[in-house]
């Protein structure tokens, strides 16, 4: 792992944000394209409609996933200052920062909003309220954050990029294109030769022993990730049963409908590409003729 | 203007977020990225080199360029839950949203960070204490945070895309570059017969009669907008002497560099478009064969 941080530091292209931040320039930044390319394709593959959305998302919509209560630990808050001109002026006259670079803040505006802790959550919010006649595939990329105890670069950020492809759909129609979607992962893996296993895992609950939500995830596991050699999850597939349909009354036929989605983290995606294949551009696979099937 | 939001609401490729932000699917997304493709190629122009960055910078970084006396009102900061147990379970216990969707923050942690105001900071940060051999081109785009008191469909938005070419090095290697950029949009305008005027502008201080830098902008104007239809700036091509090459002991030779950018707001490019050419992709120009020269 040293080894490979070490040759980070010597890329010219990366830059570590001691705030749990990367920074790309060229072979990075085309890396990243790349991946993000070849999950594109994959989509594709399902005929995904693609969106882009804002990086913020409405706390009474994400409150409908019980989300403060599941991960107070992890969520950040888009804050402002109080627009009033007199509190204005407090905040600049008072020196903002103090030594240690903390900003001191005077009184804040009213907060509705979360940066997204999530890329796919902003689909459901999207299709609210919808009736499905048929299954839907879409898929979205956004920056994602979640506060963290320490930070590592690539691999444990307080801002990743998320690629997700969810379906919607009857509970048969979600699981096969899990497992149609696994299986074309589990060729890409092969085809480039990364040494990746498939693993059960859960969410990071806040007091995961006192979580409903957690004991049924141990129950009756419903997320297996990527595992880049035993050490780091990349990316995983999840089924939410018809969570997001109920939460956000998306019927698909009488039922809530069922969704699924596979997950990419991006940088971390990187990271197992560059533990594998080395520093150098020339030396990794060509992704962009790697045919996904 | 009405009319163009009217057909807003009925593409299915857009949705107008509340909290002032734009949601793209489809052809929207698809003139989003040819937008960008088409100043990434005049990027190339320059041989300038492509960073991203993160969503974040430092506060501290920020504060040398007097941002928070300057720029109080529009600021937004990342701001996370104190991470003790107990403020976390008594955020989480206390139903953490009110009945109008106003979270009920409890301690929140220590704030050093900022959501990116403008692209192109990072580029300085970036180069922060470097020795210039010759003029230094580069481009970025980034999420741009920007709290306004009201907001408007892709015209005025909380946060949107903002896509910089940035040149430092001398005084006149600086003039050149604006000079040649202007006159390169000013043709790829020409080519598709979007009607803008170029008009100079001044930045939206805090309190703009007691700032200095507000007084200096008015008397030695250093900011030039592309303006649509008399309306709205798309875009802006600015000198900024050596305020960054000082404020972050970058030189070019024995002196302070100087620094100037080319940005373009992608959101009000593609309002801009919209307005001109109609909701309908097929009456858009077609952006990936036309020529910057």
């Amino acid at each position: 792992m040293e080894v490979m941080e070490q040759a980070l530091e010597q890329t010219s292209s990366y830059r570590w944000h001691a705030n749990g931040q990367s920074a790309f320039g060229e072979d990075l930044l085309s890396l990243y394209r790349k991946l993000d390319g070849l999950f594109l394709r994959l989509a594709g593959l399902y005929r995904a409609r693609e969106y882009q959305f804002p990086t913020f998302i409405s706390a009474r919509e994400l409150a409908k996933l019980d989300y403060f209560t599941s991960f107070p630990q992890i969520v950040t808050f888009p804050v402002c200052l109080d627009a009033g001109e007199d509190n204005l002026q407090a905040f600049s006259d008072g020196s903002p920062l103090d030594g240690d670079g903390q900003v001191r803040l005077t009184a804040t505006a009213p907060v509705r909003e979360v940066l997204t802790p999530a890329a796919c959550y902003h689909l459901y919010i999207h299709l609210q309220g919808q009736r499905l006649d048929g299954p839907r595939h879409l898929t979205t990329r956004n920056t994602c954050f979640r506060r963290e105890t320490h930070y590592l670069p690539l691999q444990r950020q307080w801002s990743f990029s998320m690629r997700e492809i969810v379906c919607l759909g009857s509970a048969e129609e979600v699981k096969r294109f899990l497992e149609s979607a696994r299986e074309r992962v589990a060729r890409i893996f092969a085809q480039i030769k990364l040494p990746i296993d498939w693993k059960p895992a859960t969410d990071p609950f806040f007091r995961p022993q006192r979580s409903a939500k957690y004991l049924v995830q141990r129950l009756d596991p419903v997320k297996t990730e990527m595992v880049f050699e035993d050490r780091l999850a990349i990316g995983s597939v999840n089924l939410h049963r018809n969570y997001f349909g109920e939460a956000f009354d998306i019927r698909r036929g009488d039922e809530a409908a069922f969704s699924g989605c596979v997950a990419f983290g991006l940088e971390r995606w990187m990271f197992a590409f560059l533990s594998r294949f080395g520093p150098s551009a020339g030396d990794w696979p060509d992704l962009d003729t790697l045919r996904v099937l």
